[in-house]
């Protein structure tokens, strides 16, 4: 950058804190931190090599920071609050930002911002999910920083909890909670904690769904609140739900996440509501999978809504209930929501191949088993991933540490390449790695023969054999719809209730789909007609009106 | 699918058949293509195991195309064409639709359409890039199927020279030109022909740089046509140009691909014009990039821009000129635009490494090198790509044919990774390990000693070591400015022209970028502030005018 891109940014930071200010924005912020800016790039020796007054010292590499900061307070001129947001270590070692620079920075600026706002990292850090990282992570990185400025500070690292938050601010850590993702879990977290609502939080379970829609360019979704991104396309509220217009009963078949948010909102609704679940436990794959190493906080999408119902005197939940359709339909109910779930294939097919590979030869588990209690025969397991999310990553993690040799095979050519978008993926393969898992990426398993797992190539087609006692195939899931059918046979020609399917049994997905197809049952039934023939939503029209003149 | 779920769908594509009607489309597809429809998941074995009857026999099979077909010709009622896109061959070889049932579906149902479009495989076949495959690939899958039925048939294969076009036609392959990348490339190319100004058309080339949009989200680009993507946003147009509104000159400095277009324009506009040239040739690193293997097509950016600077009289081309600030300021040039290009870093930094690595002690190359025909000195060498688009990939390739041994090695996942995006990354990386190129991927270079590469795992820092006789670093590129900066301290304190790096001198990036800044600086010169406070485009503004009701 010259002296001019310099002086064009500093112009253009000043008309957009102007433009900020015309929008009617109370804070506006100067932004040093997610490895974004200009600014960060100038006060890191990893991007900085200037030889002006720009680089070398840290006074120099700060200069444009309190450039822009002393622009910005001037162009506010008091009529909003000035925060700065800033990377106070990058973890990349040597060369990179480090809490040192950071406290001379503060030394430089720290009285400049009306607040600061600390982050770590990158946003893979900055955002990391429970699987990896505990709430407050970012604590010992930050903790004696607001000691050397008068000026609040902000800091963040999934607080979740109000005790953690409360801590923070007794300890002098912090003075403000920052909680992106938990509020999208619980918009009203504030206000909950506020009321000392503290039992009806619906905490954030740091799966990091909310942030894959930024790198698939999908409309945000979150596992907790259903609601996330439908407020104005569904109107859907994350608290809210209109009364039921019928005074119809319903059963939910299936105590799962999708079965469980079902009931909660149909009970809010006022519908009277039976759950029945055929298990001694309610949450279905969620108790499951929570069991898994670093996957423990998932549970409270069980939790929050065990609790809801439990406040709900017209929901009734029947546990260890297993039904017929002859007992579904002798109860007269007015509706019927199937919640049954899926189980996972034992044929191969997934994402590769379309039809069953033959497998016989050799003991073959799915994560139904090794959920289930069940472990491989032999010390040689063959976990072939075809689903590419979290569960073939974590399933090896686990059998690796109870001494399994295992060898993760893979068509991607990256272990759990869709947790790109959660932001785990590097994790995932390094804790693999270093746990002693073999991983053969862009791979498919082509067949098995007695202690033999065969592989090809997925560019060349070559083949090649891997020593196999078990193959633990996570490749795609079918839905458990037999009740299902059974019941639309028994149905027909008969008068009796409305059939849905619902979450896994309708489609199998995440646990945040399958939550979201529970609520959007519960929000729909007797509301909306089923055709699909016209849109059950809004949506945005993009407009051609310019907001610019054109040159010319 | 139930027979609820085929009935919803065949409603609702009457329902889709009549907005299209409603909006005054003159053709309505039905389409069974690109591996992306129901009707081609009905058709194929690979996808159809139903045991009703829409599966098992073709005829069955292809049931649900057949009422889909007469739905939508009973909807359209005459008011306008109904076309059939089908996938002649899926390429997947067992259970894939072959062109044998192809036949049988035409016999079935090819006197239905009043128009059939043929294509092959999925879209990364049907639009295969000029470096796997030639004009009119897919003549030999679709040759004999027009005369199975009495409507007129279309057909695809990049089709971008006219002599193919009319072959096609006369010979009774075709009846109508498929055409989409030829017109991204030249949305004329219909009326030239017509016309009979077969020199003006700017012939497509086959890189797929407009395909990327699709997965990365962007504006829509092309190698030859900038103006694609922005005829809207800045009013540019593919053939025309407004003129000038002074009488200034401009010297051009490089005739690579943002020079050539840059002089093109401006000639265009009425300026007089000096494209200075250091070599004795027009095209820069296209004319070098265009002898590797796969990529003689590319050279078409040059030949076309050469053509058009051949009828401009105002355009002077000046090979061999080698120019210094002082003679550039003697000749008074109201503008001087400097496309001198960029160079290939020796050092290691790219996208991984942000400093110089140590690599003394082994005989380092960079592609700029093996282009102006320097070839390592012993076997072994190590290609480091840190670039991940094609040239890494080429390289490798063309070393590999010569008969070195090559192992490529890249901290991306995948040879060649960002090709994904123009869907050839398979191949890329199949044909290298065919020609027996070692690919190690995830791993990043390190460091060198005398005859050895280190390298690192990504994930878990692991170090190894590799034989080098010479390593090839594809990592990353610096502009070539040396002449600017020497122009700009010359023009301290002193009236002179305006000065602007153009294309890989301001930016390295693709050709396509290349190009595009060259029209910008055309387009701009003497019109737009340069300030850059206004954006010089419009905008598409989002407007949250409800479509449809919302629930309740």
């Amino acid at each position: 950058m010259s002296e001019e891109d310099i002086a064009d940014l500093r112009r253009w930071h000043r008309q957009a804190v102007a433009r900020s200010l015309e929008a009617g924005y109370d804070l506006v912020y100067v932004y040093a931190g997610h490895g974004l800016t200009t600014l960060q790039h100038f006060l890191s020796r990893r991007y900085n090599d200037r030889d002006d007054a720009y680089g070398g010292s840290l006074e120099n590499r700060a200069r444009l920071l309190r450039e822009i900061l002393e622009d910005t307070l001037d162009e506010v001129g008091g009529r909003a609050a000035v925060a700065c947001r800033i990377c106070v270590d990058e973890l990349v070692g040597d060369r990179g930002l480090e809490r040192e620079e950071t406290e001379a920075v503060l030394a430089l600026v720290g009285e400049l911002p009306d607040v600061w706002d600390f982050m770590v990292g990158e946003w893979d850090f900055d955002s990391i999910t429970s699987r990896f990282a505990d709430e407050g992570a970012q604590e010992e990185y930050v903790r004696g920083l607001k000691q050397l400025t008068s000026k609040p500070v902000i800091g963040v690292g999934r607080f979740t909890s109000p005790d953690t938050m409360v801590r923070m601010v007794r300890d002098g850590v912090l003075d403000f909670i920052g909680a992106a993702r938990p509020s999208i879990a619980d918009p009203f977290l504030p206000k909950k904690i506020e009321e000392g609502r503290f039992a009806e939080i619906r905490e954030c379970i740091g799966c990091n769904i909310c942030v894959t829609c930024d790198s698939t360019i999908t409309p945000v979704r979150c596992t907790q609140n259903p609601s996330m991104g439908e407020e104005w396309r569904r109107g859907w509220h994350p608290e809210r739900i209109p009364p039921s217009t019928t005074d119809a009963n319903v059963l939910v078949v299936g105590g799962g996440p999708a079965g469980l948010e079902a009931a909660q909102m149909l009970g809010k609704r006022g519908y009277a509501v039976v759950l029945a679940e055929q298990s001694e436990a309610l949450g279905g794959r969620v108790v499951r999978e929570a069991r898994l190493p670093g996957l423990a906080a998932w549970i409270r999408v069980v939790d929050y809504r065990k609790g809801q119902i439990e406040r709900l005197p017209n929901v009734e939940v029947a546990l260890g209930s297993m039904v017929d359709a002859e007992e579904i339909l002798s109860f007269n109910f007015g509706h019927v929501a199937l919640a049954t779930g899926s189980r996972w294939r034992t044929d191969g097919v997934g994402r590769w191949h379309t039809h069953p590979l033959d497998l016989r030869a050799v003991d073959v588990l799915t994560p139904d088993d090794v959920l289930a209690g069940a472990r491989p025969a032999g010390e040689q397991v063959v976990l072939y991933d075809d689903d590419h999310y979290y569960l073939g990553g974590v399933l090896a993690e686990l059998l690796a540490t109870e001494g399994f040799a295992v060898t993760l095979v893979t068509p991607e050519a990256r272990v759990s390449e869709w947790t790109v978008h959660t932001m785990e993926q590097h994790r995932i393969q390094r804790r693999l790695l270093e746990h002693g898992v073999e991983v053969q990426t862009s791979r498919a398993l082509v067949g098995a023969s007695e202690g033999v797992a065969r592989t090809a190539c997925v560019y060349t087609e070559r083949e090649e054999e891997l020593a196999c006692d078990a193959l633990l195939l996570v490749t795609a899931r079918l839905p458990e719809d037999a009740l299902a059918v059974e019941l639309e046979r028994a149905l027909e020609g008969r008068a009796g209730p409305s059939l849905r399917l619902i979450g896994d049994a309708w489609s199998p997905g995440t646990i945040a789909a399958a939550v979201w197809d529970g609520r959007r049952y519960a929000e729909e039934l007797d509301e909306l007609p089923s055709s699909g023939d016209e849109p059950p939503f809004l949506r945005e029209v993009v407009a051609l009106a310019p907001l610019a003149a054109r040159p010319r």
